[in-house]
């Protein structure tokens, strides 16, 4: 028995490894890579990813889950031998449903369309990327078809990103976010604090202060990277060899919160334990889960006033020019500032769902078929006008702002405002374990809190499903009320000051 | 018969992916990776390099081979199809000889015994590596034996840097050299020119230099990257992604040598012709060859006194407080000064050949052992002396120098020399063929020549063997007298001078 487990864990080790060289592949190209070095890349990638699919829907390897299911059964649930087989099951059921072919020329398709989508959004010019994302969707609806699902097809790409969770669950929460955001937008976009803006932020400077935030919030050097990109995010070769990016603009301090946010995906990633490495456990349970840690770290943490407290001062060290006149209150509240915008990564935490609920709404209809692409842009700007009350002025701060449908990611974008809900969810309990957070945050303190975290979530990797994970970690299932009081509470405060 | 060969290519170039992906990997690690990523990536890398193997020395690609060989005679014997099929099924019945499970394995402990060799030649502790040179050494062994070769088992391993070449061959082309560099070097260190010192010299001005090198030489920006590392080297994704790496010290110009050097191998993999991409024709005809271009490029053309009258006044005006005072004969002398030093990388062009010798010598010995490894750093010290006249005051400065042993790399060293060698018979070549050469290189247009490297060497990639391409270029095989004559003509003028 325990040579069938050990054979498996080989067999799944090599296509972690193609999965991994694959992710760093795909850092280097939009981190690194010489801009006509894109091609190769494209059939780089191809060819692990179809590797990678092969060897995983491998026969023996849907011989070896059968033979392991007294061993499964004999072992502790959430024990990393029992949860890899359990876990392994699940994914090879789903991945033999997919054609090796479909699937490499799925990953073609989205590295080569990313290269254009770049260029498009460049010139602003939908035109230019409409036949990339013809080809990526229609691809997605071939994918979409090698299943046998009932009721809405959208629930298929759905559970890519969160397993187990339906379009209807997240409909629900949607819908009742909507109720309230709608109104809390417009309370707090009231709120006359103006931006601070004026002065000149240098980019070398702001690079320093992310690498001092990643490293105090727990990286060590030796583990991460931080490194310059188009649109941020993380990456990781091991979990041991993290890879965060970052971008900046000189006319702001974006960077600060893009530093913490994508440092909180990677803490995660970082977090596995290291039992779990070159298995298919060693991840993030979901999507929304891994973006509950991103925005935990960056809004929760990043953006209180016990933060601010304890980093304002060096920030306005920092920047003396620019921050010498402002005190730590308008800062804070202008880091807090709602105000509807075109660009979902730069939205502040009360639009933010809208622009989510947007995309959302979009992606079910372009599935379905409702929606053409030839209307995609009209329909984008209309419905932003109706949920943000702003007109769109060009596709660049419109449909062609986000990377991810080059990438085929249909289904993703809901998970971002998943993991905002989660994040309220988890911060709770993390406040109930530990009482002495606030003011160990004021100190720059964060140890305390992060191993909270990783006792009781990274750890884990893939392990539990999400609402497994959430029945452990909060006692029960997604609940948009916890983050809608943290919303009120916040912008109820920052109305009054 | 089009339907195999699209089959044979389809399947080498998924061969060729894993390759690359490898070598991106490789690169990645020297010059990116965070240093406690180094166990995951020797996983990583045995992976691909054990698929690649795997699925290389297939069945079906050895029947595909056979199957071709009408067509392959149907077709011009330099034809993109004969060449691949041909220099194919050399590499396949190679390769064949050798367990993936040996390979692989060989991958692995080549990837972790460089992360030991960093740290052991930054110790300078020879303890320290001699276990991973060891197990290096075994593994080698064990791969010479897999072979059904007869005479030299050097043979072997000089056979995968330099296809077709015999140890006696290397070895009568070395007693040659010997005699002359003996006296070559007593006479021309006598010179009494002094290297141009004291000045310091800002690595970010050196960074701009070297890229403006490599752009002048030919290179584009969208498709290569300069970066740093510990030792240089030159990678490449793809013809059109190619990794240039360098290491620059504040107290001397090295580095532009080095980025001369580097931008040389890049220079002849980013010109194979596009219609090799993703084949195993796609590189260099061999280390020799490659170093041939590598060394053109940095002695032949970057130490030349026509160089330095074009570049020179630019490379004062960067470095006006270390350079205001040297004019261009002085500096022109003093890179072209002969001293015997520790260092192979950094050593003049007549002694580097010394540095050679001595290390072909040694890894006949260790592979024969009539060399144990216990007595290494002493042999190499006592011969050393022997040869070049001087005292190793530590193994860092030593046997620890050179990356190559720790990746397995014996029969590597030669080419080194051997390349040297063959840059004076094929420059020979260009300047019959290019009468304006001197003037244009004073003027710094590098076009005609990299046109006529890139019709004559650079496009072909593996078509050819080295003995074929050098019959194609130069008219003949490997000879020393062009060397010979150049180096005598070069250090005799500077003596004279």
């Amino acid at each position: 028995m325990s040579h069938d487990y050990d054979e498996l864990k080989h067999r799944l080790a090599k296509v972690h490894d193609l999965r991994t060289a694959a992710e760093l592949l795909f850092w280097d190209q939009t981190v690194m890579m010489p801009s006509r070095g894109a091609a190769v890349r494209a059939e780089q990638l191809a060819t692990l990813e179809r590797l990678a699919h092969e060897r995983f829907v491998d026969d023996e390897i849907g011989r070896l889950l059968d033979e392991l299911r007294p061993f499964e059964e004999s072992e502790l649930f959430d024990s990393d031998e029992a949860s890899l087989v359990r876990v392994t099951r699940r994914d090879w059921e789903k991945a033999r449903q997919v054609p090796s072919e479909l699937s490499a020329e799925m990953t073609k398709a989205a590295s080569e369309a990313m290269e254009a989508w770049v260029v498009a959004r460049r010139d602003s010019s939908y035109a230019a990327f409409q036949p990339w994302l013809e080809r990526t969707l229609e691809l997605k609806r071939r994918y979409i078809d090698c299943f046998d699902y009932e009721g809405d097809p959208y629930d298929v790409v759905l559970d890519d990103f969160e397993p187990g969770m339906k379009t209807d669950e997240v409909r629900a929460v949607f819908e009742r976010l909507k109720e309230e955001l709608v109104l809390l937008i417009a309370e707090a976009a009231s709120d006359e604090v103006s931006p601070v803006a004026g002065g000149r932020f240098p980019e070398e400077v702001q690079h320093r202060l992310s690498t001092e935030l990643v490293e105090r919030f727990g990286f060590r050097p030796e583990y991460y990277r931080l490194d310059r990109t188009v649109h941020p995010f993380c990456a990781s070769s091991a979990t041991t060899d993290i890879r965060l990016t970052t971008r900046y603009s000189e006319r702001d301090l974006t960077s600060l919160f893009t530093a913490m946010h994508e440092c909180g995906h990677g803490l995660y990633e970082h977090g596995v334990s290291p039992s779990l490495e070159r298995t298919p456990l060693c991840a993030g349970a979901s999507s929304a889960l891994h973006e509950s840690q991103s925005r935990l770290w960056e809004n929760i943490v990043g953006r209180s006033l016990p933060f601010w407290r304890w980093y304002y001062p060096r920030v306005q060290e920092a920047f003396p020019e620019a921050l010498g006149g402002v005190d730590l209150e308008r800062f804070h509240r202008s880091v807090n500032r709602v105000r509807p915008s075109h660009i979902r990564v730069d939205a502040d935490e009360a639009t933010y769902g809208m622009h989510i609920i947007l995309r959302f709404e979009l992606e079910q209809e372009l599935l379905a078929g409702t929606l053409s692409l030839n209307d995609l842009p009209e329909a984008w700007n209309a419905r932003f006008k109706e949920y943000l009350g702003i007109d769109v002025p060009e596709d660049r701060l419109g449909v062609l702002q986000d990377v991810h449908w080059s990438g085929g990611s249909f289904g993703y974008f809901p998970t971002y405002q998943l993991g905002n809900v989660i994040s309220v969810q988890i911060w709770e309990k993390a406040q109930e374990a530990l009482p002495g957070l606030g003011g160990q945050i004021e100190r720059g303190e964060f140890g305390a809190l992060l191993g909270w975290l990783q006792e009781h979530i990274y750890r884990h990797g893939r392990k539990f499903t999400p609402q497994e994970l959430l029945e452990r970690v909060v006692g029960g299932p997604i609940d948009p009320e916890p983050y809608l009081r943290y919303l009120k509470s916040k912008y109820g405060t920052a109305v009054a000051a």
